[in-house]
């Protein structure tokens, strides 16, 4: 099930301390300009985000392995390949039995019978978004008159988000963060209901993120508080523009043409540098553990461009879905 | 797209004023037994609600079209089907040039390029959940292990929800709702990653529901402002218990046993007995216009029953595939 | 697993001896003209097909569950169910135990741990190909500057067809078909390596068709015979035509607008007139077996509009995923 | 559309000229012991053949990118990828005006609008079946109670295949060739009707093989020929055996246990030394066109172990979803 889409089809392999995290790429359309350097763009404001995002130099330099020739697309399969390096050597054959709370290591080795690799999360690191961020450019770029940003807008509930992430750091601490998309200039009509509209395509990407613990459009949550009379947006002129926009852009699962805004929560990182309890499995009896390693004290600071391309990926083929359909 | 699911595959069909809305389930065992009064139990959850649902009679008899034979699953999809009746002919088509606020007119109509039926808001109705109601019944059977069960916490953001409906009724308005559901005692293991994790499944489904505007897991929201030392859930016994429950159940994706918990945002009903304003489209101009008919005043009161469905459905999907795949 | 096709989809369901047999078109483009009368058409061709099949009159005609209004496509997905009527009641259940030669009887007994429906074939009747057909007169519609056409060529190895059947029918006995299928301009460019060329999406659906045994494209088994200087098709003009069609019109898996050719194996009835030997799973001793009733002496002479349905839906499905990804 | 399966799911990338070809298998069990040497001893045979085949010595030793870890799958998606080297630089960019007879060329130029990477065929190549290959290992070794098998049977119509293949070159030719594969004690029950029958499965990815012009399983095209009272099969004992196998093995889709029997011809290799006849896009007149290099006389000696793997893969994603469906 590592397969996300219809006819715009990404799917993502690797492990964090494996040789490689990747992505390959299905029903791209060919002709479509791309270099390396397209790619590094987003996949260095991935890695780097801003203060308080991990010190570590992970390797992010992306080879293609296929699909994209003489500097455009092919119409073929396109495979995105980074090769991980300078992963540390630490055992995590102990979390087998003394999982860390909040990471996959139990579930993990219950689900795979204990083979699953789980050095710096395996399959389930956040590494792996760097295919999603590399899936992301080329999708960005069949939305090419769409606009896609995200940013982080509270960290810890707080919007002055560097000291936030500071205090929290200096306590040995992680804390969470709440980040904001827009996508301005959206196609209209983008959207299949019963079971692919828009919210549906893009909460299954974005929540397949590790940390992601919840995703609201428009109005979203506030929306259970308010009234018909002030939530409904009336149209205002022949465009289909709203007076507001508590849809969020979305009407009836399909985009009206209005932006498309949304709202993502993002768990504080579950790795911290203090002592914590957990279960050992061994002992049968209560154990204490610190995760040793650098780590991400707001992990939500790195998420903006991965927000970024989950969304283009799922309205690329949304787009590509309606096209076929709907040539109009 | 009218398909969610790999294994356990749910297909919606129908209009709100048609012929009929159904439902059909594939890849379901065989040999559950099932009667029509097991689908009526929750299909009239479904209907009446409590105070503030409509008051319309609906015709919620299943007919079972395929797939059970002398009271069991035969292993052939099953094809459910309610016919519809009594469905007012007032016309929708001038919803074409002034389409309601809130509603699916004008993101139908353009998608479809004016060939959309609106008539109660066609494919695009809260009618066509029906289905997914009925194919919850089977899915609950099939997880008959694990308890499936969520109600209304809020209305207009008040816990005293029969006033609050009541209130916005008599001003003739409506109002939104906040759900919760719970899963107790769910399989350990299921979920997918990368696309398919639990959060994933359960999302795609719920965002598929007209009026749904948010979905949080465990913490949700809330965990955008926690920190990583009280956001964690230390495991506490040998079967995976945690001491708190953060993580609603899941930990990268996939089931600890702990409890499912899960919250979701419902927007207030589109239709409301007051004038609105919104767009002419025939003469480029702003109007008003006045939704007839009865209306919910808290649709919210009527979806416990199909977030457990949708829940179920999920989960069982991802029960089978995990069943298929790793035999433990 | 009873859908076929990634964009215009197409579900099957339904029992031989059931209620009803049916099928949901998703993916369908709207505004498509469509009434009873075109359905009509190839449903009375599946029926009659010529002498030696079977004066059992089914019902046939369509009622439209949903997804047409007016007399057009809508865009949403489109249900179409025939009522079963005058199912003799002959018991099957003994099929369980005492299975037929060259019937589904001991397979899905196997598979479904006995509760399969097995009468009149259940859902491995060829009964269930109405739905194929149903789907296929849209399919046709939105291929409509092609046209697909299939005929019986050969029946138990002799042109003069109805001569051969008569035989056949007298000796109570059976015979196998070739059948034959052409679609002359065919749209450029359909088909997506690797794993869904041409050739592979239509005899995926060609090889769900009960009695099918095999499928060839073009030279088909003579190519194994051939030599390449003999095979290889000459381009001739700047439309693409070739001198030869030993490819069948693809190349590569791709369609290159010269006309698609295909033949298919059909095997003898199953169900003959003759005593046949069988093993009694009960007694678990050698049995014998008469299968009363009447029956299709040649089942092929049915088929050619079931192969054209087939071809069709193939063919519309991948003209929509091509029309997405590659707008020309 | 580059992924087969459902639940055991193979995706192949790459272009025989490009950096790479590979492979990408989701969905595979987890604690499978598995090493390069496994992975090689089926690559070599796809490379090797016997006479006939191409002396061009590819690179063949897989790299383990993902999925594998201390020689076990993890549970994780499978990638495995070949660097090609010693790919000769002869320009391809004249086969987009004076395409090949046979090949992909005027195909791919027109689908891609031009884009399409033609060297060595492009993502059309042969050279992707590498990646069947190396997925096939896994396959069989999830069916490992069955034994795959497949060979050459006849080529250019001959059984005395060497001969054969050394007239045919010896003259500057090519030749087609049978094979015939055989499934002994495959998993009873495998098969999902309607759209995933056993033969709807492995005729897919059978057809996505580059040369293959027909399928057929049991007694194929010989069927139409036969009456009923010789076709079917009696069944002789309590396992299901039957006397006859014309069934292939498959009754309604669905395996009998019986051994799984079908043939695939192979046409002559596109490439030959003479020269042929072609037409020139642009200068719009007929031109001749001779294909240099070497090439295999008869591509069909290479294929078996393919057929295997392609056979092995689709039974294996029918065993995962029948043990995920149907617990027994």
């Amino acid at each position: 099930m590592n397969t996300f889409g219809h006819i715009f089809r990404v799917s993502i392999f690797g492990e964090s301390h494996g040789k490689s995290v990747g992505v390959v790429i299905d029903g791209c359309p060919s002709g479509i300009p791309v270099t390396v350097e397209d790619f590094m763009k987003d996949l260095l404001r991935r890695r780097s985000g801003r203060k308080g995002t991990t010190p570590r130099s992970e390797s992010d330099v992306p080879e293609i392995l296929s699909g994209i020739y003489n500097g455009f697309t092919t119409g073929y399969p396109i495979t995105i390949a980074s090769w991980n390096k300078d992963t540390d050597s630490v055992s995590y054959e102990k979390f087998k039995t003394v999982p860390r709370p909040g990471h996959a290591d139990f579930t993990a080795t219950f689900k795979y019978s204990g083979f699953a690799d789980l050095r710096g999360g395996g399959h389930f690191s956040g590494r792996l978004t760097w295919g999603l961020v590399a899936a992301g450019v080329l999708a960005k770029k069949i939305l090419r008159n769409s606009n896609i940003s995200a940013q982080i807008v509270e960290a810890g509930g707080s919007k002055d988000i560097e000291k936030a992430v500071e205090l929290a750091a200096s306590e040995g601490d992680s804390i969470g963060g709440l980040i904001e998309c827009c996508v301005t200039n959206p196609p209209k009509g983008l959207g299949e209901p019963f079971f692919y509209p828009v919210e549906a395509a893009i909460s299954q990407i974005l929540f397949s993120i590790p940390a992601v613990k919840g995703v609201e459009f428009g109005s979203g949550f506030a929306a259970a508080k308010m009234r018909g009379s002030e939530h409904n947006d009336p149209f205002i002129d022949s465009d289909g523009k709203t007076l507001t926009n508590n849809a969020g852009g979305i009407n009836g699962g399909v985009t009206n043409g209005n932006d498309i805004v949304l709202r993502i929560a993002i768990k504080p990182t579950s790795s911290i540098s203090r002592e914590q309890k957990t279960f050992n499995f061994e002992t049968e009896t209560m154990d204490t553990l610190k995760v040793e390693g650098r780590h991400d004290t707001c992990i939500a600071l790195r998420i903006p461009v991965i927000v970024e391309a989950s969304v283009a990926i799922a309205l690329a083929d949304l787009l590509l879905i309606d096209r076929g359909i709907n040539p109009r």
